[in-house]
């Protein structure tokens, strides 16, 4: 009896731990969302102190970072998690260092949006750009709700998104460089268009990797660097296994 | 006497498993070095067909990422590593996702090159960038050292080189900027130029991070996101604690 109790006591804690972990990356990612969104928003209205002020942000995601890997690591050494936990802990490893990453691509835009802020702006507002970065929000909070509700649909979806804005990004790259040719003087401005759009991208391919590592999560395979269709037949097939087995 | 012989073996596998995935990772970064070398050898010999080759060996690196990889979570899971054990795993899954965008980063360049090697090549045929490329080619043989050795000490000379590389890479974006502005027949070209000075500069951010994860294996101190300067003072505090204790 007494040995039980303390079991379900080890088992409850735990659980505890593996829960408080995704819980620590879902709030990791909620910060780097504020941040993201700041830093679009230093773009759209001009703002060059809040592009600035993305900067501060991220040091608190570095922070979340090395926490978040530090209760990780000591969870590998204390509870020596096996299936399921264990895919829990590589994956919220490998979400941390590509939510990360998005906070110092995110930090770069800020920095852009706060000198796009003092030059002449293109009648259009810099639309394309404000489209573009909405798309990759949507990316960013659709991966963090694949993560959190390890569904593995969502990340298929996000993953495909990714091939739009990746093309979003090549017509903003093809359009700055018809303005520079045409006008000159928009070169400096056209350059940090460029990096923005660049930044943009890149964050669209780490929100790609963030669900991998979520369907890794829910299904147990490792998909990247597999083609879109061949990871969506392979998670059907999975599908159809689990509904036919008793 | 049994017992004894089968923990000896275990360990014995254990240990083999342990020097397996550092050998792993140290070819694989072998395997990026070179695909690094080609894609700056592209750029030097305006070889356009070399730069595009890159690519193909893109995917052996990919296909070396995942199998260590899956190498390290089985080891997790079927070993539970603990200690300095646990920190060789951590650190080399976390190597290899740096390995694997230098990949990235590399095959962008030889895209690039081989661009470069169809435009009108200014009278420098690109010193800074070949300079640039040659400093970061020293980091990335550096940091694989440092990773193969434990070497704290190497790994802290190339966190160091990093900022070397983002001021040449500064440079270079300057001066791309100051072409394109007094000869707007370089704009293209020059545009091709900041963004492989920029993938190189990446690539040194990458191989700082492979001397971070070394250094944490070596010594058990995550430093990301630490000055240079206090990590020099705690990694000296530690070795001489290590010196004068019994």
């Amino acid at each position: 009896m007494e040995v039980e109790a303390i079991s379900q006591h080890t088992s409850r804690s735990f659980n505890k731990d593996l829960a408080g972990i995704h819980n620590l990356v879902l709030n990791m990612g909620g910060l780097v969302e504020d941040q993201f969104e700041r830093a679009v928003k230093a773009i759209a209205e001009a703002d060059s102190e809040l592009g600035l002020g993305v900067a501060e942000s991220d040091r608190q995601v570095n922070e979340m970072e090395m926490r978040i890997d530090e209760e990780c690591r000591r969870i590998l050494a204390t509870r020596a998690p096996a299936a399921g936990d264990l895919r829990l802990i590589v994956a919220a490893m490998k979400t941390i260092t590509d939510l990360e990453r998005i906070g110092d691509e995110t930090e770069k835009i800020g920095k852009l949006a706060s000198r796009l802020a003092t030059v002449k702006r293109p009648s259009t507002n810099f639309r394309e750009l404000r489209n573009l970065a909405q798309h990759v929000k949507g990316m960013i909070r659709d991966a963090l709700d694949a993560f959190a509700r390890l569904d593995v649909q969502q990340g298929l979806a996000v993953m495909k998104a990714d091939k739009v804005v990746d093309e979003e990004y090549e017509a903003i790259a093809r359009q700055s460089l018809t303005f520079m040719l045409e006008d000159p003087r928009t070169i400096t401005r056209e350059m940090d268009v460029s990096w923005a759009a660049r930044a943009l991208e890149r964050i669209g391919d780490h929100t790609k990797n963030i669900c991998e590592h979520a369907i890794y999560m829910a299904h147990g395979t490792d998909i990247r660097h597999t083609s879109l269709k061949s990871v969506e037949s392979e998670v059907r097939q999975a599908g159809s296994m689990k509904e036919s087995s008793p």
